[in-house]
């Protein structure tokens, strides 16, 4: 909030017409979440644009209408819903993007090719080192018949964010599969900062979901294996120490106060397919905890 | 905005389920505005009620959807547009507001009567001393054939608010006749806090405005002296030593700049009726200021 109001001071002595001057946001996730919220408090609102710098943000901050800061020591605790007037999406950006943050955004996409794109998920799977090595930047020159994996895989992680997020805009409906990944993962973020990228903390809570799937009879132990293969072909972390089955207790208990008292789970059902679920049981939450623990605690599944 | 993150931390420890429970503001103007904002940011939206306790937040801030608080030494300038889920409206709270600020609200109702409604202005013309004695509290036994001015008074001041803001609740349009006192009297409140309520500060606004209308002809003489001995009756200043004519090009020319280059300026066309002005001359604005000093710096009217 002192980083928002530093930029709204900045904002004032510029003296912006907030009819006809939007503030222009460019950066990463962070930037965008805390600019925005800058944005729309400035005389009750002014229009603002996203201009996304980073893979994690240009798939995912770049779309819906949340700002947001920390506060309290938690995560996005205070925020408004608006939306910006517009988005630039522009993929040079990620160029000069490091290797690890390329892997944090990647745990977004895949977020969205768990829940609803099992082409996008496949993708990933074969082109995932691909995609690392090349920053996202489509190759000059494409054999005719190729697709080219950055443009196909951000356009589809964009569209399938939209379809979610545009009928629900202010979050009034609560079920919403782009939770997946964000049920403990916020509290680990929270708790181990600066240590995991967002993205990272968000497939480590992803992982331990995947576990809770195959536990529960949703998932086979062979789509198990792939999930957690495609993830570590992301080089992107599985297990964390610090994600404690007491977090996971104390996340979900939260949750569940602050959800209308359903806890409103997001599953795989399969690869590219998931349902919310209110009725998973401590016993298997308990029991697919330590299966996962003893797979993926090594650093290499099964 | 300290107080209001102040308020946010209390609401945080308190630990409350947005989704059920509401925070309930009880308080004056600056309390709702204040709590109003704090609940807008909490989780990015906390549902609240407004419960007014002063004439002035009862009649005006009661109604509308704006919150806000003071920043970099100007007004409201921070804030959002967010609802309250109810406002409970009980008069019985107006009963221990001094007297001064009894009158600081009739100058929020005086401006619905001079815009749009000419019962308004009668009614307070012939009951404005009866309810500063009686502080809105309705007779236990009225006589049949007798009016209520208090519960009459607040109802169709709140009626006419209403007309005008809820079409327009979040002001895209820019043409608004609630502006009126409220041109040049923000900047006059900031420069001499705390010397002025803001009724008092909105009231030597519409004073002025009215010598306005008077100087271009909209007004005759003997309106316009009826109006100011209204709003003397009403015990309110209609003149003051800081509301300088700089100050008045000063808020006019910030004005034009954030209205999208017109000054919408409301002015009264007759007892309860008004229009929107964008070509007032300065000649007029400057001999209108002039004839203003020279009737009403002394104390009173002609
Ligand atoms: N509002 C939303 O809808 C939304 C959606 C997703 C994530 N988020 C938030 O976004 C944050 C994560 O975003 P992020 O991953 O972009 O992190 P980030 O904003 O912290 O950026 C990561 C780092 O990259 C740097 N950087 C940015 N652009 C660069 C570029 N082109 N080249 C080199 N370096 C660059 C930044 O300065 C920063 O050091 C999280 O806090 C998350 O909560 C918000
Ligand atoms: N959001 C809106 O739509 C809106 C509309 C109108 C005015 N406002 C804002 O409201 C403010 C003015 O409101 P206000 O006149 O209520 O001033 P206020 O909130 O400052 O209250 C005036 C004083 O009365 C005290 N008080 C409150 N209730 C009392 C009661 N029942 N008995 C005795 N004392 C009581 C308060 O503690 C305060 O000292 C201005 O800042 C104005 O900008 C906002
Ligand atoms: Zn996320
Ligand atoms: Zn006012």
């Amino acid at each position: 909030m002192d980083m928002a109001l530093k930029i709204l001071e900045e904002v004032h002595q510029f003296g912006i017409d907030r009819r006809t001057e939007p503030i222009i946001a460019i950066g990463g996730g962070v930037c965008l979440d805390i600019v925005g919220l800058a944005a729309s408090l400035y005389r009750r609102r002014t229009p603002y644009i996203r201009v996304p710098t980073t893979l994690l943000s240009y798939i995912d901050a770049s779309v819906g209408a949340k700002t947001g800061v920390n506060f309290a020591n938690c995560k996005n605790k205070l925020g408004t819903y608006i939306a910006p007037v517009a988005a630039f999406l522009d993929r040079s950006f990620i160029q000069s993007i490091p290797r690890r943050h390329i892997a944090n955004g990647l745990a977004e996409m895949l977020k969205m090719a768990l829940m609803k794109h099992r082409g996008l998920f496949e993708l990933l799977e074969v082109h995932g080192q691909f995609l690392l090595d090349s920053k996202f930047q489509s190759a000059s020159v494409l054999e005719n018949d190729r697709i080219d994996p950055a443009s196909v895989s951000t356009r589809v992680a964009i569209e399938t964010m939209l379809e979610e997020l545009a009928p629900n805009l202010w979050e009034d409906d609560l079920d919403r599969l782009v939770d997946f990944g964000h049920l403990i993962s916020p509290q680990l973020e929270m708790k181990v900062l600066p240590a995991l990228l967002h993205g990272e903390a968000v497939n480590i809570d992803m992982a331990y979901m995947v576990y809770v799937s195959c536990e529960i009879g949703l998932l086979t132990e062979e789509e198990k294996f792939r999930i957690i293969c495609c993830m570590m072909g992301l080089e992107l972390p599985v297990w964390h120490q610090d994600f404690t089955f007491a977090l996971v207790q104390k996340s979900l208990c939260d949750r569940l106060q602050h959800s209308g008292g359903l806890v409103r789970m997001p599953l795989p059902t399969g690869l590219g397919r998931a349902e919310i679920f209110n009725d998973t049981d401590e016993g298997s939450l308990f029991r697919a905890y330590e299966k996962w623990c003893d797979e993926l605690s090594t650093g290499s599944p099964q």
